[in-house]
């Protein structure tokens, strides 16, 4: 049955002879599956032909106490024929339809190791069945040079028969590479032994977790905020199915560069794709200016960037601002990616399409909503964050933590462990701030919800930047720590109304003073005179109809917008935490 | 039974008297139409109570021999009830659904004139009534001084019920005199005699020609292209519906803004829109630069806009494109609005969204696709441009014309009537081409068509950019001229690749030559090097993939884009049209 399944007999086509009968062969006996092999999930793998795939896997599966099945034996033995004389008699479309059932018919079962053929992962129908099925895919990345000997005796291959086998393999190389780099896991093979190779293998897999995906759903387009570990090797791979074409410009800042442009432009070049331009700005809020942002323009211009060249922001929220404003502005529009490496950017600024820059009149008062294709949020890279700059990101997850709810429990139970730099609190905090932000975003993209709705995401952020503005941008207050003072004022405003039960100041502010975040405005060297930062509160851009909006809560999980607030409340909290009258 | 569909005895409300039975009130006869008024629809006529509707409503149906009717009489003989009654029993919710419902029915039946209740055209509801119903409304604008001695004994009127009558006309005014402006004519009655204004009104409306509306019908957004004459006068009430507010931030030219803006203001302040900035930038190419889109975001944030100011532009293409990509970028984008004045603006780049600024590599490189809320295009203020800014406009035109088909066959045997000047001709010219603008805009907004689609607009544009380019913009070669240039250009290649037949490209520069444009290179005082115009034309935006894509015909509205022209076949044209090779 499956053998029929699998290849059907195809319509006689003008010039072929008449298709035989296909012979029967026995059915593919059912693999059983095998306790403790920890694994729980198929694995694939894939790679040029030569790469070791069956040797390799073959010792994997015994290793991992799975079975083993090589893709191209199976359909051999469903088409009753030699792969060599599926192609010649029915071409080769004909063989990709059967190959790809009998790889979505093995990896519908339990568990087991598969070996597939060079071409099978190529084949967009197959990869996206093998993908859809769950297994972990490997790419055995082996060069030329050690798979030429491997294939020399490889004439019952169609795709050698009578050629130059090097120019086959280079062919095959440029053609394929970039696809193959879109596999799970990518394991360099070096010149040693299958047993070595298999060992690595098995290492990676075991220490290998896959990246999160959270759609971010809007109306007529949806993209993917995808967090995890390692996404800047694997960013061709993540970006090739995101994209119109394989051309990207790199914007970043010079420290950031330094530390990650290698990583991720060695992932880009994997998968095919080509760096037009790689441009860095200043590090610092001063880059948001419309000068960096003709800057680039022309740059990137000159550079001959295309409609197809996608612009992909390297950095924090600097430069995601102004990237993103960049991309939503160069030819009136370019596909634009988001690879945020602070954790402020990673929890905030890199979700939801707000880009700009900032004018004299204030910040972020130019830009655009522009929606990156995909964000690639590689939590690994917040381990070369300074301990200052980790709590600052912090404070937003606290913010999303009293805006969700149950968020705010885990930041309470688990949040010291994140600003410790704990790799798992700090996915997790990434994951479930992104989780959030995604909902609220895509209910209410473009912040017009009269109630509520992305302007709560402002939770903090009306004294925060008043407070921030106050100090000047110079570095001594942090975006973050003016929102955690800004989170201790908006739960004390939010209690004196009324609103939530006395205690939840003291609370928000205990735990943010845990986290080592100023809470409160007393903690901090200088005073402020209440009436700058109402006059400064008075130019929010929340600000309708010249009344003040504050985000208020009645506890964590319940949020709300508030135009009725009476101004000499506000007075009057902030001289009771130390503001001068 | 009209009485009792028009006011049906509402439910007593708790603290209300007991509701009598309505007596009854003959049916309203049907008016007879008369033959031979020349107006064919109805009139309403609006004002403030004491501007005379009903004494110049009375003179203007004798005059024109419709019958009259005045809706409060109508009213009251529907409900049985003086309107100080009905209003004191039942409250103004109640009468105005009733005299929404009288309305409509008397605007139902054959054309009358009518005089309507001050409040009448104010209630939402009445006022699209009223629109729907086809009728012609002429609001009676009246000022306080002459309307106070009228109002005096109007005791019977609800509204001046135990009131100061001044305070209330002042009231009245500032409410209302806003959304009378919305009004299809309007009239300022001075202290004269009823005769005298009842026949100002007859020649307005003898004079009256009704704007054509076109719709642009966007995904998830519609806008409107509104064509005619004394649009400008009538901004406020033409964009009152369109805006989310009566805010506005307006940005011309200078030599546009000596002309326009006071009739542009004018008409925006009748309508009660405050004009929040107003900016004027150089005249020119030249004020398409970053340098501009600064400063004008600079001025416009430094005076205060918030979210729901819209930005005008009033100007030509220079002025559209430039306001238009800062109404995208300021907070992210504000409503925008265009009132194109020059021909080319008005048939091409006030219509489909794209604005855009020039960088050091190239013209329009950076932008945004940012749509108008409403585009108005004021046919009347073409009569103050220069006959060569007409000509060059007029190039659009024609470009239209091949598009489209028997748009061409007009411009064979009318457009010289429109390069002179002649009102009929222009608007027609404006109209056909923003008919056709508005459906390929529809079709392909972000110009996405793999083929045909917006990119069949650039008809003539590929060469045209070039030697416009080359020419370096500086007067000596307006863009229409270069269109009328690139327009034969492209019908040559056409006939050369054999897409269309012989006789075309003469028939074409024929066309172009009788309206005072340059047809053909070889009559322009300079020689283009083959070689500098084939390598402009190699870094136009439509290029894909290092291949040059052009527009060509097979006939009069037969365009089609193609990618497969031999730049060798290029060349060869260009040097048979005299240019250095």
């Amino acid at each position: 049955m499956s053998r029929n399944l699998d290849f059907p007999i195809p319509p006689p086509a003008a010039s072929a002879a008449s298709v035989p009968p296909l012979p029967a062969t026995p059915e593919m006996a059912p693999a059983t599956p095998r306790a403790g092999t920890g694994i729980g999930r198929s694995i694939v793998l894939i790679g040029l032909p030569g790469a070791g795939k069956s040797s390799v896997g073959k010792r994997l599966a015994q290793m991992l106490g799975l079975p083993f099945h090589d893709a191209d034996l199976e359909i051999e033995a469903a088409a009753g024929l030699p792969i060599t004389e599926i192609f010649a008699r029915y071409g080769e479309p004909h063989f990709r339809e059967g190959e790809r059932r009998v790889i979505a018919r093995l990896l519908a079962g339990p568990p087991l190791v598969l070996a597939t053929g060079g071409g099978a992962y190529v084949d967009p129908e197959t990869r996206r069945a093998i993908r859809e099925s769950g297994a972990l895919t490997v790419w055995l990345r082996v060069e030329i040079p050690l798979l030429l000997p491997r294939v020399s005796n490889r004439a019952t291959r169609p795709l050698f028969l009578q050629q130059d086998p090097e120019a086959v393999l280079q062919r095959l190389r440029a053609a394929r590479h970039p696809i193959y780099a879109e596999a799970d896991l990518t394991v360099d093979c070096c010149d040693e032994s299958p047993e070595d190779t298999t060992a690595r293998v098995q290492r990676a897999i075991e220490g290998f977790s896959a990246p999160a995906r959270l759609p971010v759903a809007l109306s007529g387009r949806e993209y993917d905020v995808v967090v995890g570990e390692h996404l800047l090797e694997r960013a061709g791979g993540l970006l090739s199915g995101a994209l119109p074409g394989r051309r990207v410009a790199i914007i970043s800042d010079a420290s950031v560069a330094a530390l990650h442009l290698p990583a991720l432009r060695g992932g880009l070049e994997a998968a095919g794709f080509t760096i037009g331009a790689s441009l860095t700005i200043p590090p610092g809020e001063g880059s948001k200016s419309l000068a960096s942002f003709g800057r680039v323009l022309e740059e990137l211009l000159a550079a001959g960037i295309d409609r197809n060249t996608a612009v992909v922001a390297l950095g924090g929220g600097v430069v995601g601002d102004l990237a993103g404003f960049v991309a939503a502005s160069a030819l009136r529009g370019l596909p634009f990616v988001q690879v945020p490496t602070t954790l402020l950017a990673q929890v905030d600024s890199s979700v939801g399409g707000k880009t700009g820059i900032n004018l004299a009149s204030g910040k972020n008062l130019a830009g655009a909503f522009w929606q990156p294709r995909i964000v690639l949020a590689d939590t690994g890279v917040l381990a070369t964050l300074s301990p200052r700059e980790l709590r600052a990101g912090y404070a937003e997850v606290a913010k999303h933590g009293l805006l969700q709810g149950p968020l705010w429990d885990w930041c309470e139970a688990e949040g010291a462990r994140a600003v410790a730099g704990d790799a798992a609190a700090l996915r997790h905090a990434v994951l479930e701030s992104c989780r959030l932000k995604s909902a609220v975003v895509a209910a209410d993209e473009r912040e017009e919800s009269a109630e509520g709705g992305r302007a709560l995401l402002n939770l903090g952020h009306t004294f925060g930047h008043a407070v921030e503005a106050e100090c000047g941008y110079d570095g001594s207050l942090l975006h973050g720590e003016a929102v955690a003072l800004g989170l201790g004022l908006a739960a004390r405003l939010s209690a004196r109304l009324g609103f939530c039960e006395a205690g939840l100041p003291g609370r928000v502010e205990a735990h943010l003073a845990a986290v080592g975040l100023p809470a409160r405005l007393a903690e901090l060297p200088r005073r402020f005179p209440v009436e700058r930062l109402m006059a400064r509160m008075r130019k929010d851009k929340k600000v309708r109809e010249g009344r003040m909006r504050f985000v208020l809560l009645r506890a964590p999980g319940q949020a709300f917008t508030w135009s009725e607030v009476p101004p000499a409340e506000v007075e009057s909290l902030l001289r009771d935490e130390g503001c001068l009258s």
